[in-house]
């Protein structure tokens, strides 16, 4: 599917709806796909940290690309984390995912051996130039260790499928160099991928976001970013409140290394989206984790109070704040 | 083959010669198994760090198992790493290491996203238990994001197939911490990953050493453990500064982040295995930064000045001081 | 005089123009002072990193606070910084402040040793009660080395000479987290301390901002401020921009580690104030590194291209975008 | 007093017992002097990190170094730490050294603001070459932010007042590359500031150690470095168990970031020197803290467990193992 240049608008992160260790929820994960797209997203994003590529053996990476393949089709563009330690896997991986008829890639540096940015910079040119779709680079130092540096956004913006950046740092300083660095670039997407900073970077130019939130509540982040891009203030207060909700009460619940994610999973579990079942290393909420998690959902109203389970995620796809 | 408990002396984790970005260069592979085993090596470790496993794709990964246990044999116990963030894949990998014929696992923590102790204690939990072989924990904190705690290697060493931790975190205190709370369990393996400060562990208690530089010398790091190991303080300090111009010399050529291993297996293609050709992200020296280690090499005799190449490696398996 | 509560507007940091290593260039200082009350500065902040004054002897700091309070007299507030690793040297100099007639001072935590959250509680414990004056905490882990926890902030928030927090961490979600904590309390002044996110801040509910750059353009930071407050995004990205211009050109000339101390020092000097002396351990910037800094004070309009010093920079004092 | 160049032997960073907030306990800390001297200390410094010294106000210090100068005397070398944050401050206090006669002085970069080793090397330029005494430079950079590169301490020997270098990095590789730099300085001291690798330090070629157990047990470190300078590993072994059972039970007691100190502070306080009050902002450990410290100072002999305190600390300056 042909991606606008820049890319704009809410790019959800998917989460992977898991049935067992080694196995898709299909039906969970069809049913996710299908409430973030009619919650108004652009595109979606398979395989990335919050769908907890890492950690799902190729297999299931492989069952991940074609299930969100079929499921999406035309309707909005495919995005595909591609990233890992060994070049040639992330290069398979790449050739798989254009056959399976994706849109795009998202690439991260390898995340074992420490590296130099001259270094990430000779891996992106002997990588790129193979790979048969466009690319959209992902900087989350937290996680990877480096840090992409803006020469080297500025670098990789040279190579015709690098079509632009993820980025994850919540540095606005930074984006704000990598912005100036690519002023005369606006077919470069710079996409944020802080959701509690979403409004401000929108504001500053950026053209969208990968919010893991979204996975909850689609809505929310596409109105927020529209009420941003077109500067009412009184909006994004209100929304942003219910952003910061969010992120309170459903990110900072168990242990804190792993309190995003897990408490992600676990929330939309709660939506009706699967077993809330992790990839190893993480695992599911404990009981007494979770109730912070459904108190927050019920106060932003995705959740009735009266019922555990919503049953019908789908009602909530409509922000009525 | 049967584990000595604990396991003793030098463990080279062993450089993978690569013929193209993914095929093993096995003739090179081969021999420079065999001089690691005639200069003493008390058992070897493939598919570390060193041997740039991450790097590597799953099926390069199996054919160095492969090519490792036909070609070592009987000869010395051979420990292949199994470290992967898919807790599957880590799962499949022991399972071929075992079929081949190896003796023993090593294993990280899981190294894209940020752990707690208590997590990877889950996790050891789960997967230990499903590993066909025996396990030696490996601590490197500074690639993994991860310090294995002491109190996790107590509560791991409980678990009847984990026979010990190397330690790459370079630190005598937490060496020291996991010694006192191992007191009363002298079959736990402590081996020291970090070379420079080999004899010091062994005075302290440490059972053996799992040194790059043996790739290079392995005869040197040998005498060296005995040294140390009978408190001959004059031999350790001959010995440990050949030790130290190795380090010197052969490990800060190049960009800091990666100088270790892009000078040792730079050195090592010197002395005759294989091309030097490195797993992306890394890539081999250049020239100009090849001239000290060539003179690290010439002056501690591992190289002669007459000669480009050494074509003759097995002639400095001898230590001759 | 009498603090507003909470402290509004802009508050800037005052650079501290030294005529020699232990003097104060008394005549520059007061050109300064007098510069940033009619560039509409709310309050003035001395002896803070930006006044350099770790690196003042004691005397010198006395010195300041004695200019200051005459030079400033009732015009504005003066906030004065008493960090020190000395408990009793901070209570010294905040004995000395209140007599001397400045408004409030401003404690960050005694930054040598390491500190728990528990340990700077206990010495907030001590040590405010015996303060003369209303205290802002401020909140700078990259130089003190303690991230001041936001219940560390609501704690110290219940002491009734606790006015406020000047946060410098740039961390947008640590500001919404105190913001959360402080949410019943709009009397405590939420202070931004990163110039580059100052509008960000201000519409997240910021009460003003403690920006460096204002030594060199108060008007500007001034009006952003205003611009933020009323929700005016198409002025605040217009002021942004110059922010940004700023922050690229002054604060990046030479070493990374001082480039924002040492660059702005010497862009204060160009604009007239004083000859740009720095306290150890810092030094003036070589004549190529101030290239850089002459142009970006020229591109936004502080410094007149056909003359090398602007002499009287009054005339900025008024933005003319 | 004339110091042996290299400085050898045991040279204790001297506690500083306080009668109250800003008073010395004169009487403890002149008992405290002469046990140190009369277990064996080479040397003895005061104002050291172990010393408090960023914590106690200017007055004080000079208190310290008066009583310390009359006490000790020309039995062994004084050294003074002058490290301050403002040079104005180091160098009065150096001057101030100098007429209290004491032998020489420990300086660490100034702790504030962030350093590159060019700036700190500028600092020691303009600094050094105005100090009355011989300088060591004291490398502790998980307090000052800064290591000392060991080219910095390379350049910095060539100053004929720099004496040699405290390192307390507990970084074996630093202090070896370090060692090699002034492999032609053998009058250069290099003292580890790490006493549970004091032995392997020893071994390694350093000339002394700075030992904050020497506080407790003088006679231990003395014979434990003189076991080590004679290659006696056996005694290293029997000493260095002593050694690591005192840092296991005294240094962990209480929060992570102040155990060594607070728990240092404590066991000398029952040892007889003084109350145990310590400078903000640290404090005392409580009631519950201290029974480990207690167990650990009867394990070593050191506390006689029939009676609270031992009120003869003297009896303990000879070993009996």
């Amino acid at each position: 599917m042909k991606l606008a240049r820049p890319l704009r608008g809410i790019i959800p992160p998917v989460l992977t709806p898991l049935a067992n260790r080694d196995q898709l929820d299909g039906s969970a994960f069809d049913r996710l796909l299908n409430y973030l797209i009619e919650g108004g997203s652009s595109a979606l994003f398979v395989l990335g940290s919050t769908g907890e590529s890492p950690g799902l053996s190729d297999r299931l990476r492989r069952e991940v690309i074609d299930r969100a393949c079929a499921t999406v089709g035309e309707r909005v563009p495919l995005l595909v984390g591609i990233t890992d330690t060994a070049f040639a896997e992330s290069l398979h991986l790449a050739e798989y995912v254009a056959k399976a008829g994706a849109s795009a890639l998202v690439l991260s540096p390898p995340y074992y051996f420490n590296l130099s940015q001259p270094a990430f910079r000779g891996y992106l040119e002997r990588l790129v130039p193979l790979l048969p779709l466009p690319v959209y680079l992902y900087n989350i130092p937290s996680l990877t260790k480096l840090m992409i540096a803006p020469e080297t956004v500025l670098a990789a913006a040279q190579m015709p499928n690098v079509y632009g950046l993820k980025d994850s740092s919540g540095d606005v300083d930074y984006f704000a160099r990598v912005q100036s660095l690519l002023a005369d670039r606006p077919d470069f997407a710079l996409l944020a991928g802080v959701e509690e900073i979403l409004a401000e970077m929108v504001v500053r130019g950026a053209h969208g976001g990968v919010c893991g939130g979204a996975n909850l509540y689609p809505r929310l982040y596409v109105d927020l970013f529209e009420a941003a891009a077109r500067g009412d203030v009184e909006r994004v207060r209100t929304l942003q409140s219910i952003v910061i909700t969010i992120s309170n009460g459903v990110y900072r619940a168990g242990e804190h290394e792993s309190s995003y994610l897990r408490g992600l999973k676990c929330a939309s579990s709660m939506l009706g989206f699967g077993n809330g079942l992790m990839a190893e290393p993480y695992f599911a909420l404990r009981e007494e984790e979770r109730e912070g998690i459904r108190a927050a959902l019920e106060s932003v109203g995705l959740l009735n109070d009266s019922s555990n389970v919503s049953g019908n995620p789908e009602v909530h796809a409509g922000l009525t704040p």
